[in-house]
């Protein structure tokens, strides 16, 4: 085999013999760090209760970008949708689709994305798969990462427990993780830097569900954005959400980006940013705690749910006017995530 | 937009915005008679014991071949890892990639061919994800299952707990689901149709570990056929696997169509064969109770486990030698699962 074969993933990794335990020897070395061994499934001993149990697959393209890449995303993404439910999140499996002719260079790099994230998140990968498709048949690598949690007693958090008076809070500004996609992507210069927001947010979940017993909803502002979200919110608790522009942290950064591609920033995906409904008379406390936090420095309170029109978001600009904040139709930024 | 396009799967569908709610509500409404519904995260009622977690991506090609398709093997695929581990199978989360320009047509029946194998493994697709990549960065479609499963009190299953004098036992000829990918892809006529055997084992094993208690090692023949399964079980539990090659059930058409193409049925992939090594005691009970079900016909007592030399499996061959069985070194039929 030539040298050049040899750095690179053949179809035969994949095919079930010897090269593929090759593979997986080198998942297992490299993720050991970030928990127990990767096994074709994993018998865990769990207590009675609630968990949570959610999966993502990851086809991000460029598989690399500022301020992160598909590996960290892949674990960062399933780690919040469990801190969305209240979960903490404890288990990852994890399973990659192949092209062939894939560098174990960027392989190797993916890996140690990977466990760096989820030691990060705390979480142990503890099952995993492998498989590998011809040239051409994917593109580079995709990433299923599906997760466990435990939901701790007493936590209740659902995007249909909105209430009318509650608070609306964010932890921090928007749009980074679309707009550093899309700069690497179509190799645009926005003049400053943007990077990917990318995080484990159950790190600042935690504390706030410990110090805050009045956490209605929790969801992250992934693909369609904080827009999406906060439609979801609405329609399921069956709710008005009014959101105040000026109140929503942007950057400078964000902004000009937007304005030159003709975003609307509420429709960039994040991958670190999350909206808490919480009781009025806890809003302050909540935005404390996430304010103490290093993911939660930019929280904001960004306006509050109303009775009605249930279902609808409407967003107070800043020029005093107020408009609907629809969802979007199609895809703002196809494979951010 | 014409209608030849709604007939097919667009990229906008994966963008998190009013098209991809739509799949969603698509997906829901076909996986409603299988569980619940398919929530971004699902919280479960857990007793405390063991679960077991696995995962697995599916990237079959074709996408239909005579005895299944992609959605029947993604959710048996998952469901076996499961049974393999001596677990109940319980929640499945299906994530789809799915290459722009698939037909809806195709969608459906791969949907429905999920539900109905959920069906008849008793489990609930509990969580789901869908993304869509551009036309050429995938193939058709791909889906990942990951599954949880309850691990009964007292039921300890490992590939590491075979013990010299235990009997090994099949479940069925080996060979077909292979062959049956293989014949439809390349086009080769057998002379004899041969089906695939993907089925969900846990329909089989759940008697079987009621019925015995001295089930030491459970394994599915899938990638790396037979001969991979059972030098897992050698090395991981330190024996020698001898193997009777007469005793090995093989359909005539999977023997036909091995000797036309060059293969050994022992290297051939399986959806619905596992092995059961068993206490020699046991063994004609273990081989009555999966007779008694339509997924253990063709059951046979096809070896025994000796002392050593560990690690090595060998067959006594039909001419009356004998010979090591090896894992192949790289992929026989690439993209059979």
């Amino acid at each position: 085999m030539s040298e050049e074969m040899c750095e690179r993933i053949l179809l035969a990794h994949g095919g079930g013999g010897i090269l593929m335990k090759e593979l997986v020897g080198r998942i297992v070395a490299k993720l050991g760090g970030a928990g127990g061994p990767l096994q074709d499934s994993a018998t865990l001993p769990i207590e009675g209760g609630r968990i949570s149990f959610t999966t993502d697959s990851f086809v991000v393209s460029p598989l690399f970008f500022p301020g992160g890449d598909i590996g960290r995303l892949a674990v960062c993404g399933t780690v919040n949708d469990l801190a969305m439910s209240g979960a903490r999140p404890v288990w990852l499996s994890l399973s990659f689709i192949i092209e062939e002719g894939l560098t174990f260079e960027a392989f190797d790099r993916i890996l140690d994305s990977i466990a760096a994230a989820a030691l990060e998140a705390g979480v142990v990968v503890a099952t995993g798969d492998t498989k590998v498709v011809e040239r051409g048949k994917a593109d580079g690598i995709f990433i299923n990462t599906s997760g466990i949690g435990v939901v701790p007693a007493g936590v209740e958090v659902s995007s249909a427990f909105a209430r009318s008076g509650d608070a609306v809070l964010i932890n921090g500004g928007i749009g980074e993780h679309g707009l550093a996609i899309m700069s690497r992507r179509e190799g645009i210069d926005f003049g400053i830097d943007i990077e990917s927001d990318t995080a484990p947010l159950s790190n600042i979940t935690a504390p706030l569900l410990a110090g805050v017993k009045t956490v209605r909803s929790m969801r992250d502002a992934t693909r369609g954005g904080l827009a999406s979200i906060l439609n979801e919110i609405a329609e399921d608790s069956k709710v008005c959400i009014r959101v105040v522009e000026e109140a929503i942290p942007v950057s400078e950064a964000v902004r000009k980006g937007c304005e030159l591609m003709g975003y609307d920033p509420l429709h960039i995906a994040n991958e670190g940013k999350f909206v808490a409904v919480v009781a009025k008379e806890d809003a302050d406390k909540a935005l404390a705690i996430m304010r103490a936090h290093p993911l939660g420095r930019g929280a904001a309170r960004i306006g509050e749910v109303a009775a009605g029109p249930a279902g609808v978001v409407i967003l107070k600009t800043a020029f005093g006017g107020e408009r609907v904040v629809d969802v979007p139709y199609g895809d703002m930024l196809p494979r951010i995530c």
